[in-house]
């Protein structure tokens, strides 16, 4: 008997039709005689609902109250999927975070998993049950609040729990066939991948592939759960995320991500620890930094960019102005319009030559790089927002090559 | 100091700007200087909406999981109230019915309560903060499951949690200006009472008074906690449910109730037993019996009417009909359209004739009566649907009087 957890997304539970289509995956992987958990977001859109709602009332909503009443989503997804199963008389029950034992950080908004003790979830499927839990969920053990775990939540808490109850895997339906060599949008060319590493797909989530969040992937890697990505909509086998591929194309995908901003600090002396006196602030004051640039020093003065999520950019600026006063750099430059394209492959590793390939293309297609980051297996470079379907169909053509 | 548990109903907290105004009157409350719970419902016909979309996805949802669903209503509009109220920097925290104590019987969708440990609450209070509970709500400690206490629930746990906390008042905020002699959409000039006692209200609210449910009575005739039934659209006194009032008029008020059905279980053997053998499976089947009449016996045959719920009247049926089988009867009759009027005072007790009083008024109206039940200070009619407006009006003209 084999051991699954099958997480579902908003968008394959936006109405009682769609949940009555996942009630029946389910019940046929259940009596296919597998052990079965089910993991679900809440209905569609209905989380952005009450955050409207939430924004209605107050401008700075306690992080408690917004974590309390974003929980209410699961709650009615939960519960209308377990009515669904049982209405094919296949016994189910659904858990919130709590009761599933998802136990976090008392970071509201953003809480990091710290433990997961199953016991009811673990009871429930020892009776013959299926067992519904409440993704995006938990609860703090020391201040006994509700607690959410911010963006990519649910995946989250699927391969989590599939780790703590040893499941052999956790699938992630969705509304896409599986994780591409690029967006579909953009590349229509693009395929679907059959596999993908862990490492792989860790590079590809935080390159901004939005099909699987990078935290989510990081509980596959440590806890070795193989992933599988697959559509909500039909029963074709989708992409397997796991810790190794049959196959180590040099690379794997190419991915865009345009929800980054640009900010410049110019001017600024060239000597020690100034890189400490903008980054430590920033990251005091919340802000998650992507990319850094240092450019080489012209006469003891130099420019430090970097990238920062869209939404941070007012925070970040108002940091970086005041760093700038402090350090006397000379000013501090905004620029939203910017988007980071980024190949990934494993293959990368033993190849020589990748980054000169991506840099010719791109300039072939007439796309000027106005950053450049790399690690073993991924290289990104932050180009203008204008370029970004341009250097996304170059890199697929000239990297990848369209589908057979 | 005092201490006050205010309650708000969905009309109340049906949209954002209301619920600023919960939010400001709670405030008020607060800033005067007293301990404030406030209990909430789900905001306006949400629970509606959430009942739609279960029977969208069963015919027979699981009693847990609809708790489940049902729940999620109560803890949106409790995060909303509490960030409301903090937008007045006044610190508030919210509650669900299991993280205030609130404990019961494991009976879904009309769970009693059975014991309420506030530890969290009164700990919120003692910090200068406001608690939010969500009502309606509670927590199996057998189960451990979350449940709800069914119609009218909201008013009781506020009721039971003033008794629990000893508040020196329960404030149940309405769409309405309190508790009136008659229904004023069907009697224009009906008029707001000022005062009426536990009793009186008991009986008004199981003669179909809805502006307070039953159960919520029955926790302030325990405890014998005031509850202040007033409006939440102006400041203006309402009415005072107590043990005792200034005046104690011989009729308080008429009620009326089309919510019930009849059934006539036709040609019973009169002999001992049969009552019972009629009754005993209709509470096994859950199904809430109101008036029961037995006619005079003729020739050993008698009829046995009965009102029911008409939600229940299909199980009532189904149930009668067996029973009438096996006992002989030769059959059973439903009529959904009566009508159940009800006057109600605590001054009946020392005045004889009121009955008398009422069927001539009703045979002067015109109106035909079909039952008749009585208690110390209440006489209730079964008429036609068609004749309750007749009926209320001639009685409360009758018995009560226009407004002065």
């Amino acid at each position: 008997m084999a051991f699954v957890v099958q997480k579902f997304g908003g968008t394959s539970l936006a109405d009682a039709d769609r949940i009555r289509n996942v009630a029946r995956r389910v019940v046929e992987t259940h009596r296919a005689g597998n052990n079965v958990v089910v993991v679900v977001s809440a209905m569609g859109k209905s989380t952005d609902g009450l955050i409207e709602l939430a924004t209605q009332i107050s401008d700075t909503p306690h992080p408690r109250e917004m974590d309390m009443l974003l929980t209410a989503g699961e709650r009615i997804s939960m519960a209308l999927v377990a009515m669904a199963i049982e209405a094919h008389d296949v016994p189910a029950v659904s858990f919130t975070g709590s009761q599933a034992g998802i136990l976090t950080t008392a970071d509201h908004g953003r809480a990091e998993i710290l433990d997961i003790r199953a016991f009811r979830v673990r009871e429930c499927l020892d009776e013959g049950k299926v067992a519904i839990v409440a993704g995006f969920q938990g609860v703090s053990p020391d201040s006994k609040d509700v607690t959410t775990l911010g963006r990519g939540g649910s995946d989250a808490t699927a391969v989590a729990l599939a780790a703590a109850l040893g499941a052999s895997v956790c699938e992630i339906y969705t509304d896409v066939d599986g994780v591409f060599t690029a967006d579909p949008r953009v590349v229509p060319s693009a395929r679907k991948l059959d596999e993908v590493t862990f490492t792989e797909m860790l590079e590809l989530a935080n390159a901004g592939a939005g099909v699987l969040m990078a935290r989510s992937v990081e509980f596959g890697i440590r806890y070795n759960i193989p992933i599988h990505v697959r559509s909500s909509f039909h029963d074709g086998e989708g992409t397997w995320v796991k810790e190794e591929t049959m196959e180590e194309p040099i690379i794997r995908g190419v991915a865009h991500d345009e929800s980054e901003a640009k900010l410049t600090v110019k001017g600024v002396p060239d000597r020690p620890g100034v890189a400490a006196a903008v980054f430590e602030p920033m990251g005091d004051a919340g802000v998650n930094i992507d990319m850094i640039v240092q450019n080489v020093s012209s006469e003891g003065i130099t420019d430090i960019s970097f990238t920062v999520p869209e939404a941070q950019a007012a925070t970040a600026v108002a940091v970086a102005q005041s760093v700038a006063a402090d350090i006397d750099a000379t000013g501090v430059d905004l620029d939203t319009d910017i988007s980071k394209i980024t190949v990934v492959g494993a293959g990368m590793k033993s190849e020589s030559g990748v980054a000169a390939s991506m840099f010719r293309i791109l300039s072939d297609a007439g796309v000027n790089i106005e950053m450049i980051s790399t690690s073993t297996i991924r290289i990104s470079c932050v180009v203008r927002g204008d370029d970004t379907q341009a250097a996304v169909e170059a890199l697929h053509r000239g990297l990848i090559g369209d589908a057979s």
